[in-house]
């Protein structure tokens, strides 16, 4: 059991019609705000009139940098901090889901850097500041809302790389359950997929850590189970909302993780496929996680899953271990497959072998040889050819 | 389902021999330090001594408040406001349990008020501001180190009255399970009897809020459950002492409450009994929460219980509800009076009726109307009796 410092300093306001007190909290940072979104979901569903309303009425000035890609670039990323540099910028507002608000941390970062912000990326040269972040969530997946991590894709390099720093913490976050009303249930399904992920990648960690911990990792994977069904069929569920989105934020804002050193198994290898094929990260992880679960399980990994099965798909605790381990995939795979309908094949969403040695071996420097079950590129690609 | 904010930025250093972070996070708030601590446990434990030299090697200035009592006296908190007001002490370090940390809360907002800080605890004046306050926890019960609140107790007037506010709320806590070591095993089932009652006062609240957090609370509960007798009879345990540490601070900080209206119920009628007999508060809380519980199971609030039942101590699910309800009081009473071997009634403990009838009307002035069920003192007076 490892030490570890708990520091979560983000202030939410939860629930619906919160947005009145916006104003007062971006006015705590400065006065010339950068509104940064994406496609343009947040002007359909009314959300957008809102902000620009309450931006207005609290006397700042507004900027706005649209068009955030989904698996959102580093072109964007770099127009957002030249943005702030020539604006002099004194606080972020990304209203959207996790791409949004993963490339409005880097362009607060990008502000305090002259040059080209994937420098930041890769690593190059170090966060020094951020611009202070407040959110308004549209999206319950990535959990971006209250960690200090993201991702940002570079389709020149074919690169997707993760990175976090403290100082990309956003101060406030808005997370209101009605704004993910519109989300249809193929981009629900994906998100929760994603945060089922968050907790797995944890959650499936031979570091031992506190019992209090992987129980309350087991909450909330029960939650997911429980209530993205419910959300898929109405989209207007309050309960089903609510729950899948505080769900997303706790999922991997780092506090069930406790002591654990981590490496995630799953998330560095779909970067690469989603990289190489910009398909949904949710969906990617879908596919990939009841396969890398198969590949890992053995006599060493079972107690794990054994744990998983019973406490979270509550599996009869008398069978063999090994049994209620395979079992515990099946029903991940029933879960994802059959109840929220997601593509179960690369196949079916046009991915072949072609670049399945390229991507094993770029996955691997996400750390694999310190996860779950170490991984080789070999292993990784042996895991892509279970999911074709 | 209600709004909520939710807003924690308790930054906590976890595990042993974190201590080295002390000095600098103290001198974040300034150079004069007040050293709080009660009757000198610290001292036995070498924690007072490491403290010290922490202090000194960052170059602070000392003072010191010992003799803080348990259930904290209003002459303590007096005595401390008057240091910090005389030394213009700048950040406040509370060296103990919920009982140091709660008086160092009202120290910190009485260094603003010249007068008797009972005032501000009665509310007859504001809190206006509060010194930073650091922590390092000897004791898993209270939840101080981490949550916004304190009880204080007044000798002369027979009061203790809790009292809560977002500036009272500590910078930093160190939580070392292995300063909880030497906790006898009486103290750790009072601690962990405070830590149940915590939980089952959000709990059990008729206003439905989020799943995820009622699931999140019964894993609480089970890890208290499982780990206890752990910590009782193996003092040393680590895996045991650090699963209640921490449950211990989640149990109160806010954070399982999400949206409900809560009005307690067994801890404004414990704390009456303390007022009055000066027992331990977590002792107060186990003989009065399995009979408040039988008290309020009825038709309307079987479900609940139901609830708890099964999910907390796994009885069928098959069962009758009301079956299932009245075995799930019986096992939290199994539990706490076999398994944690804590008296169970009244007169065990020296207290008969005398002072049942103007206790119970001074209880009731805590909001029980607004409890999961309403008490009035009548009410009060029939879950006395059942305890004797």
């Amino acid at each position: 059991m490892n030490n570890f410092v708990y520091d979560i300093p983000v202030k939410v306001y939860f629930g619906e019609n919160q947005l009145g007190n916006l104003g007062e909290e971006l006015k705590k940072y400065g006065k010339r705000v950068l509104l940064t979104y994406g496609g343009g979901s947040i002007k359909k569903i009314g959300l957008y009139d809102k902000v620009i309303a309450e931006i207005k009425n609290a006397g700042l000035e507004i900027f706005e940098l649209s068009g955030i890609e989904p698996n959102p670039r580093i072109t964007s990323v770099n127009k957002g901090a030249e943005i702030c540099k020539n604006e002099k910028i004194d606080v972020l507002l990304a209203v959207g889901g996790g791409s949004t608000i993963d490339a409005t941390k880097f362009i607060g970062a990008g502000a305090f850097y002259d040059g080209d912000v994937w420098d930041i990326i890769t690593r190059k040269v170090p966060v020094t500041n951020c611009l202070p972040i407040v959110t308004v969530l549209t999206l319950s997946a990535t959990g971006s809302e209250m960690d200090a991590g993201g991702v940002i894709s570079n389709l020149e390099t074919k690169d997707k790389i993760g990175y976090m720093h403290p100082m990309l913490l956003p101060k406030v976050s808005f997370l209101d359950p009605t704004n993910t009303y519109t989300v249809s249930p193929y981009q629900t399904a994906c998100g929760s997929a994603d945060i089922m992920s968050h907790i797995i990648e944890v959650y499936f960690n031979m570091n031992q850590d506190l019992y209090m911990l992987d129980s309350i990792a087991e909450a909330l994977m029960k939650t997911v189970i429980k209530y993205t069904p419910i959300a898929m069929k109405e989209p207007e569920n309050y309960e089903a909302r609510a729950n899948l989105m505080w769900a997303s934020s706790w999922a991997i804002n780092g506090f069930i993780n406790g002591g654990k050193r981590q490496a995630w198994s799953c998330h560095p290898v779909e970067h690469e496929l989603s990289a190489y094929y910009d398909i949904t990260h949710g969906l990617g992880l879908a596919i990939l996680t009841p396969r890398w679960m198969g590949y890992t399980l053995d006599e060493t990994t079972v107690s794990k899953f054994y744990q998983f099965g019973c406490n979270v798909f509550e599996i009869d605790k008398n069978m063999e271990p090994m049994a209620v381990a395979k079992k515990s995939i099946e029903m991940l795979s029933d879960f994802l497959f059959k109840t929220l309908g997601l593509k179960s094949t690369f196949t079916e969403i046009g991915i072949d072998d072609t670049n399945f040695s390229i991507m094993a071996k770029k996955a691997i420097n996400g750390g694999l040889k310190y996860a779950f079950k170490p991984l080789n590129a070999q292993d990784v690609e042996n895991i892509f050819r279970m999911c074709l």
